[in-house]
């Protein structure tokens, strides 16, 4: 080993060149491809988020026609990853339902790398995952299985299927939106296990199987489930203050959505869902009140932590918005994975295609010294 | 970031410290917690090594027996990871039925992390392993369904499960040697995979699932079938010379079963099995046909390739063994796996308890500088 330091969680360990998303974090800035986040969510459809990451660019309309086509065209999926998600108790993690349903298209599509039909692949199993998240949620709550159907956009095709009714356009562009702001952020753990486990040219659902396990955990995945918690045991916007000086400052507890490895400054993505849960609140009292708790948790955690780097990030929001859309809280971690599913893909596709090369890290022994075998009788 | 040198396939980068397992790739040594593999495989058993993997230490009589109590207690699992595997085609990969499996574990017990109960928890999904592996095979084989039972050792109980007779003593002891020698070789992709998915505090289960999902792929745990295949296709040993010839040295294909990234001398697992696969030759024809074309090919292996350091690596000679033990090619993989689910188990466990840090690399961004966004119209 030409170094014998440890590099603790793989901080600054760079894993692999990109040209999918550029963070700044220090100044805030995310863009996808040389574009800037916040033009994408107001002017771009996560179709064409989805060309963009598969090819590089944003689409033209052709273009745009066949990835709306080959989507609207591959939500079916197999008999058998609907009847396992239905198989598990409904209070089954909803992430290992997920895992379980992927690893049952990995056992019965098993696709081969290859330049030519990655990106179909890709495309294809971006289509199902929309199936299998709807699905699981509808198991969860005792629904009959539903296909989403060709509709005017990816978001309300999915929407339709989970809810079996017609979304408004202000939720089909906030589920849009939710889709393009979770679609990519660079190499997380979710992506790091997605590469490890095509750097040894497993197929691809295999190496999403691996992501979905690991955004499962509770320190990647679960950070919007657990800000939204907050809002619902605080409960309403005058026991703020109060909670804060006592959890926080006193208890020591984590504010949950506030931090993040890389961002040192407010998270653009979290700006963004800002704005989309602020609308929902002006015209719901339900929503507004979470939305209100959060607003003043977040006035409080910036003056707390905001010198520390420490800003509101992507997750801080995002669960009011799920909520204004109807989602049952166990289900943010599973839309996390919906969108990110993108990511996912893009970022294998470029690994395996351009910079391939099995992942081998080493370990440094700190056991033992060599030690002699004694039989049983005498241990 | 710190530097901008990506580090390909992670090489040289040390992700943890381990108290597991030594290896010294320049001299061909191999040791579990300061033991000899050479001792552990002769005078130990795989229930030994498990607790010598679990506690730090080889056990005395009362530990070995908690040890074995607690894994023949433990073969039962639920209905629904083994219908999922029914339920898939017959020539589904039997990894990915694998991952489905665990998916359903993952799913159902959804462990939480504690250091007071983590050992059971891997005592008993490694006992879970053999019952899934074991159904792996007769789902395939379109045999009914079976559950491992208590018997002399946990390899007795597996095969017996397998095949549904009692093995021989001598195949009961290879086997056994055979869940040694594969039970741990500190970080590669599946465990790295596990180390990852562990990181965020998911599940055990899921840690496996994406370890799982990693060993699937060709470049890690294909080798042992991918070598076997060479001796099939050769076909007899008076081909060898001819074959090695035309196909490795003119055409310039891989000689499987070969090489390592940290082994440069021969591997001293390969060692091992090829005295196994040896014993076994000699009293069985049809075990001798393939003995005879590895050991020739080996012979030209070492005399072309040697002096780069490529040797046979523990994947080329444990073919033979399950061969001789009446393993079709397609479960080479899944008994890699079922081996190997002690050193998953005993990393993610060291890693969470002892130095758990969020694994989180970063990329280094190559792609176009900030661009304007034009409006789909104008592309």
């Amino acid at each position: 080993m030409s170094s014998e330091v440890v590099s603790r969680g793989l901080e600054n360990v760079i894993i692999k060149t990109t040209k999918l998303t550029y963070i700044d974090g220090n100044n805030g800035i995310l863009r996808y491809g040389g574009y800037a986040i916040e033009d994408l969510v107001e002017k771009a459809s996560y179709e064409e988020v989805i060309h963009l990451f598969l090819y590089g660019d944003l689409p033209n309309k052709k273009q745009l026609e066949y990835v709306r086509q080959k989507l609207f065209s591959s939500f079916e999926v197999p008999d058998q990853a609907i009847s396992v998600i239905y198989s598990l108790p409904r209070d089954s993690d909803p992430m290992a339902m997920m895992e379980a349903a992927f690893a049952v298209l990995a056992s019965i599509y098993n696709p081969n790398w290859d330049k030519k039909t990655d990106k179909d692949r890709a495309l294809e199993m971006i289509a199902k995952t929309a199936t299998i998240t709807a699905n699981v949620y509808r198991a969860k709550e005792g629904l009959k299985p539903k296909i989403p159907q060709p509709a005017g956009s990816y978001a309300e095709s999915f929407l339709t299927a989970v809810f079996d009714k017609k979304p408004t356009e202000e939720e089909i562009k906030a589920m849009d939106a939710a889709l393009v702001l979770y679609a990519d952020h660079e190499v997380p753990a979710s992506t790091t296990a997605a590469l490890v486990v095509s750097s040894t040219l497993s197929d691809i659902y295999s190496s999403i199987v691996a992501a979905l396990a690991a955004l499962k955990g509770p320190l990647h995945g679960g950070a919007a489930e657990a800000a939204f918690k907050q809002y619902v045991e605080i409960g309403s916007v005058d026991k703020v203050d109060n909670w804060f000086e006592e959890k926080i400052v006193k208890g020591k507890n984590r504010l949950m959505g506030f931090g993040h490895r890389v961002y040192k400054t407010y998270d653009p993505r979290a700006k963004i869902f800002k704005k989309f849960a602020k609308s929902f609140a002006d015209k719901d009292e339900k929503v507004k009140k979470y939305y209100d708790i959060a607003e003043r948790l977040e006035e409080l955690g910036i003056k707390e932590f905001g010198s520390k780097g420490i800003y509101p990030n992507t997750d801080y929001y995002s669960g009011i918005v799920y909520y204004a859309l109807g989602f049952p809280m166990y289900m943010y971690t599973p839309l996390f994975a919906l969108s990110r599913v993108l990511g996912w893909s893009a970022h294998v596709i470029e690994y395996v295609e351009e910079q391939h090369r099995l992942i081998r890290p080493r370990a440094l022994y700190t056991g033992p010294e060599k030690r002699e075998f004694k039989p049983i009788e005498q241990r």
